[in-house]
């Protein structure tokens, strides 16, 4: 089966290599990028991060099946009203899970051995300075939120050898087969050195580090955020920051608001990172391959990540 | 068993906390920080990196038993000649495993996902650059030289998905048997992404990187040396680097001449590190503990770390 009309809304074409626009061409009668309005008859819609597809937009596509998302947030869609259309959404999910994790990792080794102001003494032949790091073996390593990126952050930080604890809302009993191990949320705040935040942002996870919650935080922490802000509450945040209460770190999305950014960064126990986490060249591929593959797979009648 | 004098030869007394300082005085009726033509009946002798304890030093302590070393080096010592007076002589050994493996996928980490140069742009809030890393996961991954800190590097590279292989002088069946694969030198060099260099610096090791096997080596890989920079000849690198060959990474050893080091760190291809590779807390308290162990060791008839 293939597509009649396959509308590209808010495309340039340099979105993906001409491979994948070849693909894309031989799974459409026609493939357009092209505006709504003189494209009312398509039944294929692929759109890019923070695109609105909302009911009227929907309701303008009478022939509308299918519509693909370039990223894994379609907060823009109204995916709800288009299931009740019979319209597919996908989105596409867990293409940067090692990137970000690899990531963590080397802002947490650059944070405990200098290694940017190593760097830049070896530069100018200053070999002056004290250098003195710690090791993440034998560490409490505590990872909130055991999805894809917290598992694998959790993996890695058992190789290094860290005494790895998770929470996360639902047990994982397969993690914990493997010596992660479940600890309630306080706990594993006010007792590990090294914690990760790695859950997804919803109604429910919004604030979930509330200012309770951030004052639990073990003294001396060092605590990586390569999630939404939103997770935190900042005004606690910055409280605890200004006392030196734990060292924080994070790979800022591009909702943060300029301002927010600017006064973490300001604060001395804050490391703010541009938003690179995700940002490989295998992560890239990876994308951009499961984009292609969610129209295949939806016009062979086997959907993937479908999210409604 | 005691001794009945240890002499601490070069020490300032900071070198070891009070704690370290009071065990050992429970093993010797007599300890100081002196110089030796004061100190001709010690039996005991402590001495730091770079010492140096020959023929004629060792002639004239009569009673000498044991000599320690602060560190893991002893080429000032005539450890044979020692033997040959049935003086025990002990170093420290594998102290710093741990650091210097996980420093090695720091700075790794730090080039590939340029995270220096991301966290001065947001210091700067410039959020202009385009980021794109590569990701250590897939990625061939040769380690030259299988001792402790070789295959500690090897087991990290394969928790974060590499495909590992080595080449060291003997083959290692319990590494092989966790999937490290076996690799003739120069298929390792022409073959790997990623090379780490952990050989132990000695004639037979003295220039292993030779013009042919630098000139061997893939083009784009990334090579990291925290070992003796003798163990490759230095005009062949500068050549290679010259020409953009591969990426060469290296914690120099306080050995290489400064002169070196400079012309080195003045090719782009080229990135220094202090001599930091081995210096964390942990591999500090390591150090002192295996110090002073080594001489309850030697006392209790069980010498730990004896090199001669």
């Amino acid at each position: 089966m293939k597509l009649q009309k396959l509308l590209c809304l808010g495309f340039s074409g340099s979105e993906l290599e001409d491979i994948y626009w070849q693909e894309l061409d031989a799974l459409a009668e026609k493939r357009v990028i092209g505006e709504l309005a003189d494209n009312t008859d398509a039944d294929g819609l692929l759109v890019k991060l923070g695109a609105k597809v909302l009911e009227e937009t929907i309701d303008q596509l009478p022939s509308l099946k299918y519509i693909g998302m370039l990223g894994t947030g379609y907060g823009g869609i109204d995916a709800a009203y288009a299931a009740s259309k019979g319209i597919t959404v996908t989105n596409i999910a867990d293409y940067a899970t090692e990137g970000v994790a690899e990531f963590t990792f080397g802002i947490l080794l650059e944070h405990i051995r200098a290694i940017a102001h190593a760097k830049g003494q070896a530069k100018n032949e200053d070999y002056s300075d004290n250098f003195s790091g710690t090791e993440i073996k034998g560490k409490k390593f505590g990872v909130i939120g055991l999805g894809n990126i917290g598992l694998r952050t959790a993996e890695l930080a058992q190789a290094f050898g860290a005494d790895v604890n998770y929470w996360s809302k639902n047990r994982k009993d397969d993690a914990e087969a493997k010596g992660i191990k479940y600890s309630e949320i306080d706990e594993l705040l006010s007792g590990s050195d090294i914690i990760t935040i790695n859950l997804a942002l919803n109604p429910e996870t919004d604030g979930f580090l509330n200012p309770q919650r951030i004052e639990s935080i073990k003294k001396g922490a060092i605590v990586i955020n390569p999630s939404p802000m939103e997770l935190l509450e900042l005004q606690a945040l910055k409280k605890s920051l200004n006392h030196d209460q734990f060292t924080f770190m994070l790979d800022h999305s591009d909702e943060v608001e300029a301002d927010e950014i600017r006064q973490l960064a300001g604060l001395k126990q804050c490391i703010v990172y541009p938003p690179i986490a995700y940002l490989t060249a295998e992560a890239s591929a990876l994308k951009k391959r499961i984009y292609v593959d969610n129209v295949k797979n939806f016009l062979a009648g086997k959907p993937s990540n479908k999210v409604n």
